[in-house]
C-alpha cells in the first residue's frame, strides 16, 4: 500500500521532501500557512493540495512531516500528534532537544514522536529553491527518544533512505553538540568575517578571491531562520564558540608581540593555529560520507595528446592496480598536466615500477 | 622582440606563471633551489631551465618575476636588480608593504622596482598544482611606489595582462589592508572552524554538510606559507581581526544571556550578526570583478519538457527583453523546474505580461 506523506510547511526543506518522495512513489498532500508557497509547491510537483476534501479522500496520512520554521516545530509536532491519532510524526528542526523537551511536556502521545534532521539545506530558502535532489547522499540523522515505538523510528528511516540519505541514529543532546561544531559555529564564522566587508572600499572588496567567496557563501543565509537555530542551540553554540574565542585570543596577542615588541614566540602560535586547521580540515569525510583513507598519491605527467589518460588507465588495469581516487591537475587549454593516482600504499611501488617501465614520466 | 621573463622560484604561483607566459609567447626560464621542482616546471612547460649555458644564449631577462616565500622575496629581489642592471623586476608576495621597505633600504636601483599580487592561489601548493589558467579573470595587483619609472609598471602590467588577470593600481599600504580583510582573516577563520572539528566523536564529524566544507576549504593550506604572510601583515591583520574578536564576544554574551538569564535583547544580536553578514556578503563582487548590480528577478515555472528552457529564451528574445543574468533551480533527474531570470527593474513589467501572454506561469 502506498505510503501517505504529510508535509506541513513547503518552504526549501518541506517542498524538496515532498519532490523527492513523490518521484519515489509515495502519496504526498501539502500545506503551508501561505496558500501562494502551497500552490508553488504544488506546481513543482512536490504533491497534492491538503484539505478537507482531499483529506476524505485520501484518509489520514501515515506519517506527518513537520518542516515548519524551528521555533513552531514543537507546537506543530503536537497539534500533528492529536490531529492524527495513528500517524508516526517527525520534523526536521536543526536543533532537537528543545523540540524534544516540549514535546514530552505537552502531554501528547509522544511513542509517535521521532525526531530527524537532514544535513541538507542551501544558502537560499523558500520554496521556489526546492529540488528534489537536496537529500541525495547527505546524512539524515534520526533522533528517537525513550519512549519512541520501533515502528515509529522504521517509518522515519524508510522516509530518510527514500529520498537517498545516509540514516544516523543519534540521541537529541549528541545531534545538537555535534551541529554546534559541524554547522552552527561554521554559519557565525562566516557571517562575522563577511560581516568584516561592510566597511572596506570598493577597491578593497575588489580583491575578493575565492578563498572568501567559499569562506562567506553561507552568510548570504537567511537571519530569522538562523536566529532561531543558534537560539534553540544556544548552549552547545556557547561551548564551542569560546574555543574560537580563545583561539582568536591567542593570535590577535601573537600579532600584537609581533607589531609592539619582538615578537618572540608569536610566529609557533600562528603556526599552530594553521596547522590545527590543517588536523581538523582532515577528519571531514569526502562528499558520500565515507572516511578518509590512507591512500598513497603516485603523480605521472600527462601529455595532452589524444588518447593518452584513456592508455593511462589502460596500463594502470593491466599492472593489476586498483585506482582509488583521481585527480587531475590540468588548467583548461594547458598542454601537459599532472595525473595523480590514489592507491593502497601497498600498490605504490609495484604502480611506480610497472608505469616507468612503459614509458611515463613519474614526479614525486 | 619577445619578451623574455626569468622566474625566480617554481611553486604554485612561479610554475603557474611560466605555463601561462610560455603560452602566451614570453620566453620564460626558470630557476628554483629545487632541482627537482625546476625539472617538474620545465616538464609541464612553464619555461626553459636557466643556467649559464642558456643565459649565454638568451641574454639578460627583460622582466625578473620573483615568485619565492614571502619572506626571502625582498632579498631574492635585491639580489635581482644587482644582478641583472637593466632589467624590470617585480615580486608576487602577498604582502607588499614589508617587501617594499626592505628593497628601498637596500641601497639597489628600486626604480625598476614595482610590487605585485596575483590574488590567485589554491588550498593547495607546490609545483605540481601549477596550471596555466590560475590568473585568468582573478585580479592581479599592481603596486608601484612613488620611484617607481612608469616603464617598469608598464612591463609589469603586460605580464598581469598576458595570463589574463584584471589590473588593479593600488599603494603597498592600501593593499596590504585589503588583503588582510579579504583573504588573511578569512584564512585565520577558516582555520579556527577547522581546528574545533579535531576532537570530535567520528559520529558528529560525519555529519559535516557543504556548508562545513566550503567554510574550511581553504584550512587546508600550507601553515608555513601561512604564517610568513601574516606575520608578514601583523599590523593590518590584526585590526580586523580586533573587530571578528568583538563580534564573537558579543555572540557568546547573547548565548550566556540566552542559557543562563532570560535572554533579553539576545536574539537582537545574533539577527544583528547575521544580517551584518548578508550586507558584506552582498558586497563580494561577481565572478569576473563586476559590480553586483540591482537586478529584479522574474521566476518562471520551466517543464522538463525538450526544447522548454530554448522556447523560453526565444520568448524573452521576441519581447525585446535582455537576460542580465539566469538561475535555474533544477534538480537532477527533477520534472519541473524554476528559472530565475534577473532582468532591469524597468522590464520586470513588459517581461511579466509578455510570458503571461505566452503561456508561462510566473511565480513571485
Amino acid at each position: 500500500m502506498t505510503t501517505h506523506v504529510r508535509i506541513v510547511g513547503v518552504g526549501l526543506i518541506g517542498a524538496s521532501l515532498g519532490i523527492a518522495l513523490s518521484d519515489n512513489g509515495f502519496r504526498v498532500s501539502l500545506e503551508d500557512p501561505s496558500p501562494t508557497a502551497v500552490r508553488l509547491a504544488r506546481d513543482l510537483r512536490a504533491g497534492e493540495i491538503a484539505d478537507e476534501v482531499t483529506d476524505e479522500v485520501t484518509g489520514a496520512p501515515d506519517v506527518v512531516v513537520v518542516a515548519a520554521p524551528p521555533d513552531v516545530a514543537a507546537k506543530a509536532v503536537v497539534a500533528a500528534l492529536g490531529r492524527w491519532p495513528d500517524a508516526v510524526v517527525t520534523d526536521v528542526a536543526s536543533v532537537k532537544e528543545a523540540v524534544l523537551v516540549d514535546v514530552l511536556d505537552s502531554g501528547a502521545d509522544s511513542s509517535r514522536y521521532v525526531g530527524s534532521h537532514p544535513m541538507a539545506g542551501r544558502e537560499r530558502s523558500g520554496t521556489a529553491a526546492a529540488r528534489g535532489d537536496l537529500f541525495d547522499g547527505r546524512a539524515w540523522v534520526v533522533v528517537p527518544h525513550e519512549g519512541s515505538t520501533d515502528a515509529a523510528i522504521k517509518r522515519v528511516r524508510e522516509i530518510a533512505t527514500a529520498v537517498g540519505s545516509a540514516v544516523r541514529i543519534m540521541p537529541a543532546h549528541e545531534h545538537d553538540e555535534a551541529v554546534a561544531a559541524v554547522s552552527h559555529v561554521p554559519q557565525l564564522a562566516a557571517s562575522i568575517v563577511a560581516a568584516c566587508l561592510r566597511e572596506l572600499p570598493e577597491s578593497a572588496v575588489g580583491l575578493a578571491g575565492q578563498g572568501l567567496r567559499d569562506v562567506t557563501r553561507i552568510a548570504a543565509s537567511d537571519p530569522r531562520l538562523w536566529t532561531q537555530i543558534l537560539a534553540g542551540n544556544a548552549p552547545a553554540v556557547r561551548d564551542v564558540l569560546r574555543q574560537v574565542r580563545d583561539q582568536v585570543d591567542d593570535v590577535v596577542a601573537a600579532l600584537d608581540a609581533l607589531v609592539d615588541a619582538g615578537g618572540e614566540g608569536s610566529l609557533g602560535t600562528l603556526s599552530r593555529v594553521l596547522e590545527a586547521g590543517n588536523l581538523g580540515h582532515a577528519r571531514i569525510p569526502g562528499k558520500h560520507g565515507a572516511a578518509p583513507a590512507a591512500y598513497e598519491v603516485v603523480s605521472v605527467i600527462v601529455p595532452d595528446e589524444p588518447g593518452s589518460l584513456g592508455r593511462l588507465f589502460g596500463d594502470m588495469g593491466h599492472a593489476g592496480i586498483n585506482l582509488e581516487d583521481l585527480h587531475l591537475e590540468h588548467g583548461l587549454g594547458q598542454a601537459v598536466g599532472v595525473a595523480e593516482l590514489s592507491v593502497v600504499p601497498a600498490s605504490v611501488e609495484p604502480l611506480r615500477a610497472e608505469l616507468t617501465r612503459l614509458g611515463w614520466r613519474l614526479h614525486d
